[in-house]
């Protein structure tokens, strides 16, 4: 066989990768064995895929997981993780003994990969996401670090069904992305049967093909063909190459092979499975090292120049401060990314795009890949922030849930939250937005009140773990904190305070003003309220919260927001310990909007400043009487 | 022009239509205007298109929008909603008195459609959604009412990014709806610039093509060329036709006409625009009527005959009973109909799908499909359950949110939930989804632990309103209620009660088990605890809670889920109106899971038995102390 391997390999014969391809389904047969579960079936149709990827075209040091040089390696049939730490242990990454350790408590071998290991990237397990993560790999090295690595995905067949595929099939074709590869390993058996177009490589290719993509169809068990379209995925310019191969589930264990019934569990007889398959073996594999390669960002770090605005000054919308403010971050920093979902007029990350062009990514309409990408970028050590609308967010919950198990660093920007967006009715109104964010594990939420306090926020989020969440809105709001005002994650601001406090007004955002009315109102009727600017949701500042308790004996939370998962439920989660608890209001959203101004809605939905200051009366009159 | 209306239609000329178009232009920009807000420009582009479509194709009884026979007409770009409701003007179902009224207060004529108006099917306004939706619609006609109906969506060109219009694209190339058109209104200006294809028909064309649909490319404008395009459609057999239409966004205004920045506004001199669009018409389009049609279900209603389990018996999973139930339900219900995304073997549909495979749609691993294709069946009165794992439930949550705002009667059930399920990991766990669905608008929440509980929500659900999730487990648990036993929706069951029970465990779904168990342990240490099984999440029965609260002084919640937006929020959202407080604990999953054995994830998490009693006794002995 011609070698078609990397510059320099040591090719292997046909009878060694095939060796190595059933060195994978055995240890794949041995690893689910032990565990007692997986999915061995599904590990065995891709091996020789793998084992050619391995041997001959992968280029990763295993040493050096952070090398900027490696190649990137995304399962995305993440069900088929034996296969992958079968890859490990022929690369010497892994031991047999920790290969048996499989599913097991405490072992970093888990049921679907996640970066507990460190040559995984990202994690995957949800199906449909590997794509769209490689995407925004391998625009990360297209045009942030332009290095020559290449980006592996390997899919199953059942998951081509998810939007978020085509969303990233079409970003990457437009992007003529040549340093993608997709690997779909057609077995034909999704989980409960047969999957919609069977062993039909044709159809896959067509599609594809439709969008730009290089294609090509192999039969995934001929090693010399997957070699040679491997080597024809490394040398296609101008566009990203789809291998489509046709394999058998479970190929090599004729007890299973091929038949429905057999996905996700291990094999019967194991014992018998691997004599048939001809055996364990101990293979090991020299992987191609990277070249030298380092990541240079795009400008060097300098200072951080705020935008700064006049407390008491015009009003400036929250969602006008974080565009100017991630531009400023842009400029100081330049490893900040930006990636927008087509709504950037509305976001205002225009700014960011005029100023820094070469680091804002236009993602369309297509949250699950806008998303995906940023998780992608954060993979390479960028800092990207990622903004649409917070009602659209929803769109991409699933892979902001698979982030935070990916342990992804991610800024996540929401604008044009709540009913306080006025006319455009509840399609556009983030409604939702906290309680998907807050429930996100690890997740930091900060949602603040004037254009000041976000500035800072926008420039203290970037460096904090997991993801965080930033909630603008759409309209103009006072400037209420002066430009040198501190704003700690995790903190919060008391604005109104007197020691004859009747009881608290907890609010964030948008109904920060509505409180801080509210209270002005109820003063000149002689009750004095306290106010909290909530602005750190999640953490919650809980010291400030128990001493407004304490002391004022009820806290009000008022919140553009449904009354689920938002405000009131980050005030009552600061008493979830079992300390004593003061009375707790919830002021928030609970019918369903139509259009109507503004001010309307904050009206209809009981969070204006109206109905605020009567909610107090009516508890301080007639529920509180003590 | 020859006619190439409906049979018997009294076809305008070219002229007339052109005229009717024109119509439609200056009632969008009366509209807008009048509103001061709204999306002009995208209104034009596709008034042409909406003409023909009213004048000569569809059919549609205004005074009667549940015909059955009805056409089905979606504006997936539904920020051109000023379009929508001129054809409701022309079609004299609105008048030009409350077409002024949009985006007011009050007016049925919101910013973005909703079902608020009697011919808007479903709400839309998130973008990629009317295709979907139509999908579902389309499958009803075909498998179900057995009725000629069409589904017309009209769509923008930008939102052909979304991966949801690509899940319909193949669901519909692959059922070969020929009653599906989709209309592309390609204008080429996206909100914030130029769309990724600009005016390149032949690039949807391709794309739609390779997924098996019949496409026609048109000028948008050319309103015989857009006949016969209708024509063609409504004659193609065996597949969906998609017409790319070329358009001019703010067609007929030179001062906006194919312009960027004029997105999303009024037209800045209205008058000035409507002289030049020919003037204020008031033309009235006599629209086709649907033939006779009547809905009839696949099987006439009978006696339900629920599965019923010993209590005390064999354990059972809630899954298992929820299938049971589900085929029961079928049995006795011909409106019931199923969906599943691929995963039918791990929801238990697949009890449904062998008994009523009529009724049963596979939607392969497709989740906002999945969730789609279920509002549109429900829009033409079946009662659909949809059901894949609770994690993979976050993909449709934008769906999800918008059947609310569609007013849509859906059944939604997540399996999996929770570190219970093992070994898989947390990308396969449901740990936010409580939090998810909680916050959806008048959404029912419930979480079963047992299988005669399971079956009878199962059966309850269906006649509810709005959208009602149900929450199943994977492993087997204990019988614990007898198959007479009733639930209603918003109770609860208290379980174990004593008048010196020192707090209260609140549980639902799994942890039932784990606080019944705790119970007994503290029981033999001689702490008498209070068991609540709160299986309605959402209402809650604040009643129990507070008698509770009331006698037992601390509430302990115990949950498989994220701490934020699950149970624990449920138990204070019932002390969110001012009265006293009892201590609140949460127990819940605060960390990130791995692979491990189901008793091990519990213990892991916090929230097995043993585990609850341990908090117990610290909490009596240490914080309780008075």
């Amino acid at each position: 066989m011609p070698s078609e391997g990397l510059p320099g390999s040591s090719a292997l014969s046909v009878d060694e990768l095939t060796e190595l391809g059933q060195q994978l389904r055995v240890d794949s047969v041995r690893a689910t064995d032990a565990a007692g579960s997986g999915h061995a079936t599904s590990s065995m149709s891709a091996a020789d895929l793998a084992a050619v990827l391995l041997a001959h075209h992968l280029r990763y040091d295993f040493d050096r997981p952070d090398h900027p040089g490696n190649d990137h390696l995304i399962l995305s049939k993440g069900h088929a993780s034996p296969l992958l730490y079968a890859l490990y242990r022929a690369a010497g990454a892994v031991t047999d003994e920790e290969l048996l350790t499989f599913r097991s408590q405490g072992s970093r071998l888990e049921g679907h990969p996640t970066p507990r290991l460190p040559w995984v990237d990202v994690a995957t397990g949800s199906l449909g996401q590997g794509l769209p993560v490689g995407v925004g790999m391998a625009l990360s090295g297209k045009r942030l670090d332009r290095i020559p690595y290449r980006v592996w995905v390997i899919s199953g067949d059942s998951e081509m069904a998810e939007g978020s595929v085509w969303e990233a099939v079409e970003h990457a074709g437009a992007e003529g992305l040549d340093n993608l590869t997709l690997i779909v390993d057609v077995n034909r058996l999704g989980q409960r049967g047969p999957t919609r177009h069977g062993r039909d490589l044709g159809a896959y290719a067509r599609r594809l093909k439709a969008f730009g993509w290089h294609t090509v169809e192999v039969d995934g068990h001929d090693v010399e063909a997957v070699d040679r379209a491997y080597a024809e995925a490394r040398s296609t310019q101008d566009r990203p190459t789809a291998i489509l191969a046709s394999t058998v589930k479970g190929k090599g264990v004729e007890a299973v092979a091929d038949q429905e019934g057999q996905h996700g569990k291990p094999l019967a007889d194991a014992t018998a499975a691997i004599a048939e398959l001809g055996g364990v073996r101990a293979r090991h594999v020299d992987v191609h090292k990277p070249t030298a390669a380092r990541t240079l960002h795009a400008v060097p770090s300098g200072h951080l120049d705020l935008p700064t605005f006049d407390k008491g000054g015009d009003p400036v919308a929250t969602r006008d401060a974080y565009g100017q403010a991630l531009a400023a971050l842009g400029s100081a920093r330049g490893d900040i990314v930006a990636l927008d979902g087509e709504v950037g007029d509305s976001t205002r990350t225009e700014y960011f795009a005029k100023d820094h062009a070469d680091r804002y990514f236009e993602c369309y309409i297509a949250e699950q890949l806008l998303v995906a990408a940023g998780v992608g970028m954060q993979a390479r050590g960028h800092v990207p922030y990622v903004s649409t609308f917070a009602a659209f967010l929803t769109r991409a919950h699933d892979f902001l849930r698979m982030a935070a198990i990916s342990r992804a660093s991610l800024n996540v920007v929401g604008s044009h939250a709540g009913v306080a967006i006025g006319e455009d009715g509840p399609s556009q109104m983030g409604l939702e937005d906290l309680a998907m964010m807050r429930a996100i594990h690890g997740s930091t939420v900060l949602y603040p009140s004037d254009a000041n306090q976000t500035a800072k926020l926008v420039a203290a989020m970037a460096d904090l773990d997991g993801i965080r969440y930033l909630r603008t809105g759409r309209g103009k709001d006072a400037v209420i904190y002066g430009p040198d005002e501190e704003f700690a994650i995790g903190g919060s601001k008391v604005l109104r305070r007197t020691d004859d406090d009747r009881l608290t007004l907890v609010a964030a955002g948008t109904t920060v003003h509505e409180a801080l009315a509210a209270a002005d109102l109820l003063a000149a009727e002689g009750i004095a309220v306290r106010v909290v600017d909530l602005y750190s949701v999640k953490p919650v500042d809980a010291q400030t919260l128990w001493t407004a308790g304490e002391e004022t004996g009820c806290l009000v939370t008022v919140e553009d927001h449904h009354p689920e998962g938002g405000l009131g439920d980050a005030v009552a989660e600061a008493y979830a310990d079992g300390r004593p608890v003061p009375r707790l209001v919830r002021l928030a959203v609970s019918t369903m909007p139509g259009s109507a101004t503004p001010d309307e809605q904050l009206y209809g939905a009981g969070i204006d400043a109206e109905s605020v200051a009567a909610a107090v009366r009516l508890l301080v009159e007639k529920v509180m009487v003590r």
